[in-house]
């Protein structure tokens, strides 16, 4: 009988996070208590942060597995099926929110070409912010397929909504399908057009629970999930957690082999009229990268609102490009 | 046939965390990925603060859990099954460090009487630092059982240890026993007398594996565990990560009833000679609490130490209240 | 604030298993493995198979967890959130299967008054072949709400087509929309207009893979259903881990309130043009039971395959009835 | 820095059942359920029995896991982790336990030829019964090491006493040390000598809780174990189900090299003066079979026990080698 099974599992368990800071030791804590991984490198140019975050993840792992985890550097990227991008300053405030281009894209070109060194057939996660000039900047200097470059674009907001919409159509949020795409973050699309409810559309669903939908109610969960975001950025800095939990469902997508269909940031490639920038849009994840890119009908003003993210990230790395140049 | 079954299914599976500033919302982060709870609120003075941390936390749970994570007020306290006390300041550097107990003990001391107020049979688990004076605090102040109040004194420490040792000695860490005691940090005791692997002592485990002990080694592992907690001091303030992974411990004797034997902070009762005060000696915790406490033979200098850790904390009680009255 | 929180955490963890010959023993060392529960009884008419079967479940449990499995007799189902009826014989081979009917009935006829006077509010499972004709009987017999009485009628298949789909399509069997509907068994019907992966139809998914799609394959999986159904029927009688795995994707919906989507047999209440017979139709599943009843468009070879199946069971319920008047 | 971490990450999740009647089906069935795998073949003289199987279990495995399930051959044996045989029958009365040896043995020796040609590295675990006779003869015949060669000797019977324990002592069964060593079946020993809860001795712990201990109580456990075996016997026949879960904690400790203890059948070498037989006796567990054995102190009546069960085993191995030149 000739029968085919699965060679992946032969796959390393290593995982590596470059960039120790609050967001990179938090997602490095996610994984560690993750059960995917059974070795989990930490990766700083400051060597003692990065000490220190290891010794705080010493006691951290499920019980009855084993982890190594340790601070190491970049030649540790060797074997890694994963490596998480997280180096660089967060947004504090707006002000440094409009100087952090300048301020990280210098480390992930430096990055880029360790990664590019050593990675092998990793796949890349980049949660570096802003994340979709930070993902065009690593696949641009570091020469990897478009398909093993991944950004956390709108993958965090996209979970939040699926679960206040579970929340309100009482469902669990499995299987809600609604997506959140384009450029990350205050102008963010959520596709309205595309959102199902075991399959079905919205009104289908709440009629058949015996209620009417509010679609004004409907709509302002999308205010929610943003708000959310905002007063979490107000309140902390950053959004840490919800960043954290999103590297999680990447980071199972890629361990089990899932061919999920996750919004990601990555390069457009004529999708949707766009292209030669990295954005959120729907793909197929797996062990080895993304495997498919779905291309969806959308309503004209979801599809408008595309061509308008896709513009002003293009002018953000014409920008980009031309400071460094300057410098 | 009569057969008494297991009430304690019915018990609430919502949880409060009181303090919201990094370590409190790092352990809300891991209790909400548990599973062991389905509402979780977050309580802070700083009503921003909560509002964000409880914002950042919105797309986080396990897939096919349902769970309300929200920022409230002591009246949420109301049926809870744990309630985490983790309000205050984290050491930052030294000099911080002595002025903790005077900065955090009025904290403590306020949310002592909403606690008593609105926690019904909760389990109370504290984490604010010191941790052995404000497990004291609380007590003093709430007037509730011993058996209720509990403080994550050395358990982060102590799985640490087992984690190393496990590594070293070749065995899941969850066939060590191996426990530190007393009090917290860096006068804690290792409990060397009562090492165990898998019943036996090191001894004899690593004959079995046809290699000789080299004490030396295995005592450096200790030095290894204390040295990891001043490295992450050292270099971002408070062990955040590896304080809620031992909260998640707890968290999971309480709520599946485990009556497990873990090291914890709670007060003194004359075992080992030593009384009034707080300071991690072993019990076995279930779901009310802690329903028992050990006192295991000891070697006379393990025996010194736990006075000596004793002395120093009724000194620092004595100071706190001295201070208390002062202003 | 005004903020409600789920209350169903206070319902008991506790299952019945009526039936404990193989298929009633399988289904109860699955839910004893899964977690879900605390409280597991076992009844049977023959007590010394319900003893023994209880017997060979004493050490099975998820470490960690407390689980009381007992025989029992029916006021043990008081305070039951699950009672899964698995009694009666399963057709060996093919002259068997005619009689089935005739030999259930009864069984479950008396099993019903039994459930009717203490279950409560409990969800009730029929397992009992021919699974169609028996939810029927115990609907009938014990007056219970058709939203709390379900069968296992094309579950199983259903699930199986998923991870065959999954496999041809390169996709986790979760992302895979398929169903089987009506009569469970050899007459089942797919339901290939529905199907969708990631929410796209099969043709566009397979373009998107670079791949085209031979329909002929993708068809022929759900003979391989079929026929893994009769393969395992001649081989060994009865689909006991089928079934069983089939039953634990319905404890897990109910004990975790998913409001999951399934193919689940109920009352059918005219949708499909259906009415008064029990069949696989889709459900919304949660803590309560059936929740909602969505009905999709169909092909009109599928809903003649429907109405086909509708008057198959309307002609057995009818020969069913004729015979218990007879006797 | 030099930072070796595990290796075995790269180990195959390949598993083969041999031997596909009850025992077999439910050993595959609770390993497809594990997550543990990812390809499991199932192998039997009996191929339509073997593909009957397979069919029953198309549709198991936990949700997001991909497995491949299919009846194979022996040379489906290369390449797998761990290889159970469960060949044989099993005994259904009292007579049939006389014959089964006779029965088994050729079957057992016949597995062995083609598992020591294709096993390669895996973990061979033995569940036919007798299973001390079987393991002696699997290892006779394949001439494999006697560290990879392991029997389902007590370790149900531990577990299940372990449970009974933790319910008595009210105790998490993890907490519990108990052992059942010996020849397997009713004449186990139990090792109360070395009985402790939470490190413990029995009374200390009952005195710790505020009761007394009843010492004829807590050894009617065992009686209680026993008596389960035997009515489970009685009953069904065998006891499926508590294989089976023994045998996935068998795969947990190999699968997540937890290098546990537990109870195996093993070659003894001349531990507690027994010599040249498979019994249970205590064995440290890894991912390349048993890494240690240890010997703990008996009490006499317990040594005595031990030695009694090595001779009733050697005289049904000299029995069972003549019945073998006789054929």
């Amino acid at each position: 009988m000739s029968y085919v099974c699965f060679d992946w599992e032969k796959r390393s368990k290593k995982c590596a996070v470059i960039g120790c800071s609050s967001m990179g030791a938090c997602i490095a804590y996610t994984l560690a208590q993750s059960g995917l991984f059974d070795a989990l490198v930490l990766i700083d140019e400051d060597t003692r942060l990065a000490g220190g975050q290891a010794a705080d993840l010493g006691c951290v792992a499920p019980k009855d597995a084993r982890l190594d985890i340790w601070a190491g550097d970049y030649t540790d990227l060797a074997g890694c099926s994963l490596i998480v991008l997280a180096c660089g300053l967060c947004p504090v405030h707006e002000t440094a929110a409009r100087e952090l281009p300048a301020l990280n894209l210098p480390l992930v070109r430096r990055a880029a070409a360790h990664i590019a060194a050593h990675a092998g057939d990793a796949v890349i996660l980049v949660a570096t912010q802003p994340v979709d000039l930070m993902t065009y900047t690593l696949l641009h200097y570091s020469g990897l397929s478009p398909d093993r470059v991944l950004g956390l674009g709108t993958l965090a907001d996209t979970l939040h909504l699926q679960r206040l919409l579970g929340r309100y159509l009482s469902v669990s949020p499995s299987f809600v399908d609604a997506m959140i795409l384009g450029q990350a973050g205050e102008y963010a699309t959520a596709i309205w057009s595309g959102l199902r409810i075991c399959g079905m559309d919205v009104d289908s669903w709440r009629t058949l629970l015996g209620r009417s939908t509010d679609s004004l109610i409907l709509h302002s969960l999308f205010d929610d999930v943003l708000c959310a975001a905002s007063r979490c950025t107000d309140a902390k800095g950053h959004a840490d957690f919800a960043t954290a939990h999103a590297a999680l469902t990447v980071a199972q997508a890629v361990m089990r082999d899932l061919n999920a269909l996750l919004p990601l940031c990555t390069l457009s490639d004529g999708r949707f009229g766009v292209k030669d920038v990295c954005m959120s849009l729907p793909c197929v994840l797996g062990r080895g990268g993304v495997i498919a890119r779905p291309e969806p009908p959308l309503a004209p003003t979801e599809q408008a609102a595309l061509e308008k993210s896709a513009a002003r990230l293009r002018a953000a790395i014409y920008e980009a490009e031309q400071s460094l140049y300057a410098t």
